[in-house]
């Protein structure tokens, strides 16, 4: 598996920085895509070997990829944020979709024998699925825009594969966290801790799967690395928790002592349960995550103590 | 109904233009944007009032709508074909996917309330529903990448209309034919009776349901003026028929006297029938075709007959 070549586009991202990194740790050259602002140093260190700053699509994949055929492309970016999805639909669109269906083509049309395509999909197509986990086979019923944009990018890989032979996985991860989110549920209530607050939005039985930002990435370097079937659908969670429990292990982690409230409010595109079924990726992938809820949040917590004087810079 | 204003995108092509001539004939100011070479006075005579060659999307839309608030936007553009949609599947998705998006966000911007998308979509989406007519309802199982690139569209149209309230309808349009149409199954078969061949791809067996473009226009105009409810899904369909049927009829019309044969081959994308209950349309609507298979043929081959040496230039 040593001496690959992998892309990973939306490479400055937080998920996709830990994907480069574990790619890299199984002896990949790694070259990453998209925006951000770091220094050479810094994506070095996160296991890049080259990187475009670039909008995701075929001329910087045509820039990058210099005749060395990539045997996967993992797509990280996107908004991530069902949020950034009801405020600026098309850009999220385009960053979904619409990069999606370039990166597909660049595949067919260079690479189709060779090269997998790796979707970081997420959760949000499922909808609300009420009482049960959602399986892969789950129909999926998203009740966000972010949501329809991903369930438009997965009809384009399974389109791809079907009818033009390039491969591809998709990869519906549920609540990613760990060290380097700054946004996001677990990242507010830190800056709200140390600020001395202690009320939240919800209800706080807000069932949620979580998985820990390298188990996420450990399965998307197995879903772009391992021996496939042409299409494949994997769900990437990993320990089901309420916000109520979640948020008071993490206020233990970081010696916040009042108790957790929250304001009783629901609003849409945020379902009471959402939770997986990651059964398929364990058996097909042989993945293993490893980083349980305690551990997890009290790394997290850690990460975020030495950030100091970072925090209110990089808070979005 | 009489003034207001509507833009037909894709008004140069088949569909497109029928369109422009149905909405004038309601009494709108028609505005047109696409590709295509026509001179002024041919999209005058067409009904459209402007004209912009440009691609669909913000920046068209920006120049050519210049404070008069459109009631009604119908996207005609496309390939409007299966078969482009396996050799270009990106620019298909570009055609039908990205445009839509750009139009339903410029709608959002700028006259949310006020104005109706109408997307022209496809029976490709249901694919192959076995014997039955496709409803609105039927779940959608597409069998090409044109097929897909629709559903996504619609998706669109969906979403846009739930999270933003940007009204829009769907009609789903069966086999369109009519004058003007230079490509496809009936064109092919008149320029193959004039040229003495009787031989046709396929069982013959094959069952569509045919509307004449005239009818078609019909029912996207009143899907574009009518009031109605924020999100509506149409089929649009008329009259079934076998393909050997519908041969059989159009080489009586042109006077071609031998027995259409077929190949008996079957291929990708086409099923062995796609057929339609259009109550919907006929109900919410009050939309009636009015032209009949048998008197649709004669009106197309009669206008075939004064092509003359049109026909080898522009058949594709």
């Amino acid at each position: 598996m040593t001496n690959a070549s992998v892309v990973v586009l939306g490479a400055a991202g937080f998920i996709g920085r830990h994907v480069a990194r574990a790619f890299a740790g199984r002896g990949c050259r790694v070259l990453g895509i998209g925006h951000g602002q770091w220094t050479d140093s810094e994506w070095r260190q996160w296991g890049l070997s080259g990187w475009a700053d670039a909008d995701i699509g075929i001329q910087a994949l045509d820039r990058l990829i210099d005749g060395s055929s990539p045997r996967a492309i993992v797509h990280c970016g996107g908004s991530g944020a069902v949020s950034f999805s009801y405020a600026h639909p098309l850009e999220d669109f385009q960053r979904a979709t619409q990069s999606t269906a370039a990166v597909l083509e660049w595949i067919r049309l260079n690479y189709r024998d060779t090269c997998r395509f790796v979707l970081v999909s997420s959760a949000a197509v499922y909808g609300d699925q009420g009482d049960s986990n959602a399986t892969e086979n789950s129909v999926r019923t998203p009740i966000s825009p972010y949501g329809v944009h991903k369930v438009a990018a997965e009809a384009l890989c399974e389109s791809y594969s079907r009818f033009f032979a390039v491969s591809s996985s998709i990869v519906r991860l549920f609540s990613v966290y760990g060290e380097g989110l700054r946004k996001q549920l677990l990242w507010d209530a830190l800056n709200k801790f140390r600020a001395g607050q202690n009320q939240f939005f919800g209800t706080g039985n807000e069932l949620r799967d979580w998985i820990h930002v390298s188990d996420a990435s450990e399965l998307l370097a197995l879903a772009g690395l391992s021996a496939q079937p042409t299409f494949e659908v994997y769900n990437g969670g990993f320990e089901h928790a309420s916000t109520s429990e979640i948020l008071s292990q993490l206020a233990v982690a970081f010696g916040f002592t009042d108790a957790v409230v929250f304001n009783g409010e629901t609003h849409m595109g945020n379902p009471r349960r959402l939770t997986s079924d990651c059964g398929h990726a364990r058996r097909l992938l042989n993945w293993e995550p490893t980083i349980g809820l305690n551990e997890g949040v009290h790394r997290y917590a850690e990460w975020f103590k030495k950030q100091g004087d970072m925090t209110s810079r990089c808070s979005e």
